[in-house]
């Protein structure tokens, strides 16, 4: 088959030869991947008889192309990940060239890459998080922080918030807010939830952004004193809350979590997984807090945006005084490869792009620019966007049946028919969003330009229409 | 800096030199590389202020060269993964393709690499584990299998052995049976260990491999009738226990094993992480059961071997019985790299290169003609030898003060003066042996030379007289 992405294959001739023929050259074929796919891939999240995946044999940028050649805009950057978009030539340069060198070795060894990925993590976290535990993803990340929190409080407990996700494996699930952890959850030893603000569906009943910060920070002091403070390790919350939402937390909100949290000796861990790496038009979610001053938790931690999820990475920022009390006692966790070099290139590769073409300012004008007011424009049109909110490249379109009631478009968890037809709306006019539960998230490339994003917003807008016109 | 690794860039000179003057270039300083490291890399399972980790700089089949351009043979495979060696020129051709095409999608996808790696996978699994769920790693594998157990079965407990290693995060480290576990162990909900066979420091006073393999089986008959059939969704067990020290079956164990599970509903969950893919001289550990007819296993978990390490990648292989409880019912796990296009063509063209070269006979034969006699010959030498075990490219010698004792020649979990002599004696000489408690397992490529394996042997006979005459 003809697939333009093989004509711009970098690897010289005889090596392609070679692997094409011998390796790689029957994957090209979209029908054969995907009957081999339904015959042999055990997918995520899903139910397995019912899937049908479309086949994507090709990317480049903010664009996607699908087995029958379709292209289209991608508004989701996959699992929100593809922060500097898809095959971004320096970022694939280094793999390439990393590859060449050398691909792995152990952790427990040292390697240039790798020390190099760290110190430009270090570089651009708050504050004095700058030692770097790397991991294979975010579930992982997390997991290690709330054992080092553990271990460095001789605490148990973790408080996290109800809408919230932290990963897949069996604590990190736990530690969940949102209705995936159900199946896995046995009491969760040791975790327990609180709910965070979130202006638009109000736990507190507040009618203000300053009311639900005030409400929600007595909320946790509250929690936080009956469960008692001495038993309690961590507060483990995202920067920027993600899949439950997007929801930007109020000014003041992060800065009192940090207070309790010094108030009591519990560890503050920040899941940047999604919210860091420039997504939110900062560097880090929490880098938004206090007006733009920033709150610096005790461990923060990353994965996706790192090297924009071109090979599996994550990690864990640590403070220096958690860091020192591993200094002379042995950290009790570890994986086969924390700090893979190929990874490791991925990750310096992007940092060093986002540095030199100002990624992360690009995502704040995206946002400030084109997604903002665009969204409040589609808003302002369409009677089932209950709200809109975001920020940089991190945004949320909240559908409801009705506005007064805010009742969702869409169970949790679930689908409706008219979800469906928003979605389906979206990919036949050539926009892959991202959708969760009844919101869709407009979450494309940093690098997406603002023709791209008019235009995606565009087909969101007409997808609106044509579903909101056939219910 | 020269490096020869550098010259070998299969990258066109205008993206090498991009690459390497923006991106990579300052990775190739070894002192930088230590620098850094000590500045802002956590390691695994370590003490951080006490590390000088030696820097790898660059690699080539059996062989490693360190930052003072030494040359040492790799007996480790690092972590026990590479198991084609470093820098097959296969793989590393293949990860420069797929990256050149299509880096990434996500899971939700279908993609031709990921299709075609989890053919290859299961076209090597056992019976009908054909349903193959992409993690990215070992302990997220072993995490999801429980799942997919507990939720199979409707039932909550987990049998494992003590001596066992199952991964780091908190789930697969409480599975896990060695001291690592204890600072993330609290009461481990749900988790039940009991001894598996080990004629050397046999359990149940044993005296041949016969009676051990029998009354092993009692022991776990006995475990399952007082925890409750009924409650125990699985018994988790390394098809051939590594990191624990090598510790091949007795012949009718494993088969024994799978009657018990098939007797009381229980899914037999085999952990062939570092055992599969040819370490053992057969595809799988489980392959050598019953005089080599082979037991099939429930679930099936991999990572390392599958594509030598040169990206991150695990997975479950899952019988078409477990597929059947999540045909229609959705699977409630997921990972944001499952099935990562990048490490999936790594697996792609490690396993045809496995299929193509005969590795896992080149293993078989490599332990059959050199490894096994010659350790033989080494145990019969040197007093502190207790015992040497393995098949294949998979074996452990066992270092006791005592013959008589059995006493190990450091504690579980720690080292001792003639330990670190013995190690110290191997890298002097140019050997990177794998090490754990007071064994060094024997490990290489399974692409090892029998010269490179004499070779290593012969440094290996040095180091023990050498640290057993300063003693």
């Amino acid at each position: 088959m003809t697939d333009a992405a093989t004509t711009t294959a970098t690897a010289p001739a005889d090596r392609i030869e070679e692997s094409m023929h011998d390796d790689l050259a029957t994957t090209l074929d979209p029908e054969r991947a995907h009957a081999l796919d339904r015959a042999h891939v055990f997918h995520s999240w899903s139910a397995q008889a019912a899937l049908d995946p479309m086949v994507i044999t090709r990317a480049e940028g903010s664009r996607v192309w699908d087995g029958q050649g379709r292209e289209y805009l991608d508004f989701s950057s996959q699992l929100v990940f593809t922060n500097l978009g898809h095959q971004h030539p320096r970022v694939v340069a280094a793999i390439q060239e990393q590859a060449a060198r050398l691909c792995t070795v152990a952790p427990a060894f040292a390697n240039g890459t790798r020390s190099e990925a760290a110190r430009l993590v270090a570089s651009h976290t708050p504050g004095d998080l700058d030692h770097v535990f790397f991991t294979n993803g975010g579930a992982d990340a997390n997991e290690h922080a709330i054992r080092m929190a553990r271990l460095h409080t001789g605490r148990h407990k973790v408080l996290s918030t109800y809408r919230s996700y932290h990963g897949g494996t069996h604590l990190a699930v736990n530690v969940t807010g949102d209705p995936r952890r159900w199946p896995s959850d046995h009491a969760s030893a040791g975790v327990v939830h609180f709910f965070g603000p979130f202006l638009y569906r109000s736990p507190f009943h507040a009618t203000t952004e300053a009311e639900e910060c005030q409400r929600a920070l007595e909320h946790l002091e509250q929690v936080v004193a009956f469960e008692g403070p001495g038993t309690i390790a961590a507060v483990v919350l995202e920067g920027i809350p993600g899949t439950a939402g997007v929801m930007v937390p109020p000014r003041d909100y992060l800065a009192g979590v940090r207070e309790i949290c010094d108030r009591y000796g519990i560890v503050m861990i920040a899941d940047e997984v999604m919210s860091g790496f420039g997504r939110s038009g900062r560097w880090f979610g929490v880098d938004h807090a206090s007006g733009g001053a920033g709150v610096v938790p005790d461990l923060l931690t990353f994965a996706k945006g790192v090297n924009s999820g071109y090979v599996p990475l994550g990690g864990v920022a640590i403070s220096d005084a958690i860091f020192a009390t591993f200094a002379h006692d042995r950290y009790p966790g570890g994986l086969t490869y924390s700090g893979h070099p190929l990874a490791c290139a991925a990750a310096v590769a992007t940092i060093r792009t986002m540095e030199d073409d100002d990624v992360v300012g690009r995502a704040a004008a995206l946002g400030d620019d084109v997604l903002g007011p665009g969204l409040r424009a589609l808003a302002e049109r369409h009677p089932w966007v209950g709200e809109v909110r975001g920020t940089g490249a991190f945004w949320a379109v909240e559908l409801v049946r009705d506005r007064a009631t805010k009742e969702p478009l869409a169970p949790a968890g679930g689908s409706s028919p008219e979800m469906a037809a928003v979605l389906g709306g979206c990919k036949e006019r050539g926009l892959l969003p991202f959708t969760t539960d009844h919101r869709i998230h407009v979450v494309p490339p940093l690098t997406t330009t603002p023709d791209e994003a008019r235009a995606g917003l565009r087909i969101l807008d007409e997808a609106l229409t044509a579903a909101h016109a056939a219910a």
